[in-house]
């Protein structure tokens, strides 16, 4: 089982049983596992970041039900509890609805492997929107880590790398939790794909001295008109690139878009702890912004290569 | 002595004799001072940021050219030391011209006591920007500790908290070593004023909810044609603002304008260590960025507040 493989980020052990996930909150010190043997230590992984990534926590709440069923749960119960673990990301939502008819092992891995499939697919439609030589900026992480597997926003910058287009990556650090400075960083280094760590707040001096040729983010819920939720200083940069006349595209699976959210404002902002940004002083400390479809180049999920009008082209 | 008097923050303690500073990289946790009581002990504090803030920086050197002389030390090769100490910032050059001709105690505390004058001065003008209930966004720490007593930006947000004129600062952490978090929050909490610390990146989502009335910053270096330097993540807050239509407004003394210098692109830009952002991965440390004159909505001064084009208006 290599670092980067999907069942060495999330999978279920029948055996244990238990949902075992890599504890992303301790990499990249420290390559461990954590296993979750009931659903509330499972709700605790998800809402304390060990696992992390609007895909991936789909996954593992796929695999929470599947536990559930194998301990004799009350099902309903479970389904609530891990739908409750995070509230922006309608992927959680969308694993559990999947897996209520049929919460089985082999129906949840089912599910992984296809959200694994679908990062693949999207990474070769976005790696078409590279020219030779491109130095691309990321967010946060969308890696194999934040999708169970090969990764959306980072999956796209590896088909990039292997057809020879991509010559580096600029890797925001992404404050408060460094998901990019931690997590980003290793998949690139595991992946030996160059790159350098900024300050999130240096993106702009990058993009001012010519170094960034694209910006590729993920996403934590895509509205039905295209606007896109994802870590908060995804809007700081999409309006970075406006300004710098650089394309901004959002890499997800279609699992991430919500047509029943007709736009941003419906969806649902998590707060986090302030004591992530100061443990001193009174602090606010929002993990996602909403960046309006107006600055988002396109969305490409495993469909393919999504333009504006998204109500259109996402509907499709 | 209180918390933010001039003399608490920098002094020559001439019975050492030593340059006394506080210690600004253990703030908050911890209010303790450094002895220098030599040219090089000070020059490492100035490279190392226990002393930081161009202004700061300015008499600190002041201080360390009459220590020098009260030492017997080569006057020439102190100044050459002191003036290498950080590269962005103009006033070290400024204040060791000031004190060439006649390095004393009695003439570094007057250039101290007028550097304070002109914080007074300039924070007078900038508040007349202010309108009632106006809430403000600011980035790293432009007060008391970057001057020597005061504040350039942080002055203007404490004279218009005293005029009634201010409700509320969100204060940027400043990523990487975090002057917004530890200092500015500090220094608005000794000053009473209301305040929440962000991460960098959430400045955009702030903006976009229409919390920021203005932006209130600090330079390191203004050029001639208003172009300015300072902490990195301010020209990204530029181009931030000038979206969301808000005015950005950098408060500085007259001794950080430097008319020699025609434009930003010949001001130096230190880079300093990689291992501030990532002590594991590759890193870019820019630690200043500049902003074109044209995202600056005004430049305050003592001297008044400054307007485009700003080749007349800084030269007057």
């Amino acid at each position: 089982m290599t670092l980067l493989a999907p069942e060495a980020i999330v999978r279920l052990d029948e055996a244990i049983p238990a949902v075992v996930v890599l504890d992303q909150r301790r990499l990249p010190e420290t390559v461990v596992e954590l296993e979750c043997r009931t659903v509330p230590e499972l709700v605790d992984a998800i809402a304390t970041l060990a696992v992390r990534g609007a895909p991936a926590i789909g996954v593992a709440a796929a695999y929470g039900l599947a536990l559930a069923a194998l301990r004799g749960d009350d099902l309903e119960e479970a389904a609530r509890l891990l739908a409750g673990s995070r509230p922006t990301a309608v992927n959680l939502a969308w694993a559990l609805a999947e897996l209520r008819d049929d919460p089985t092992p082999a129906h949840a891995r089912a599910l992984h492997d296809e959200e694994v499939d679908r990062c693949r697919a999207m990474a070769a439609h976005a790696a078409g929107l590279f020219t030779i030589g491109a130095r691309a900026l990321t967010h946060c992480n969308a890696g194999g880590l934040a999708t169970g597997g090969y990764g959306s926003a980072v999956g796209a910058l590896r088909t990039a790398w292997e057809r020879g287009l991509l010559a580096h990556v600029l890797v925001d650090e992404t404050r408060p939790l460094l998901q990019g400075a931690r997590l980003t960083a290793w998949e690139l280094e595991t992946a030996g794909i160059p790159h350098d760590v900024i300050a999130d707040s240096a993106a702009a001096a990058m993009m001012q001295a010519g170094d960034v040729d694209l910006v590729v983010t993920g996403a934590d819920r895509i509205a039905a008109n295209g606007d896109t939720a994802n870590k908060i200083g995804t809007y700081s940069l999409a309006v970075l690139a406006r300004h710098h006349r650089i394309p901004l595209y959002v890499v997800a699976p279609s699992s991430t878009v919500d047509l029943a959210t007709p736009d941003g404002a419906g969806i649902p902002i998590e707060e986090r702890d302030p004591t992530e940004i100061s443990a001193r002083f009174p602090a606010r400390n929002p993990a996602f912004d909403v960046t309006p479809a107006a600055l988002v180049t396109a969305i490409v999920t495993e469909t393919g290569v999504h333009r504006p009008p998204y109500t259109e082209s996402l509907a499709r």
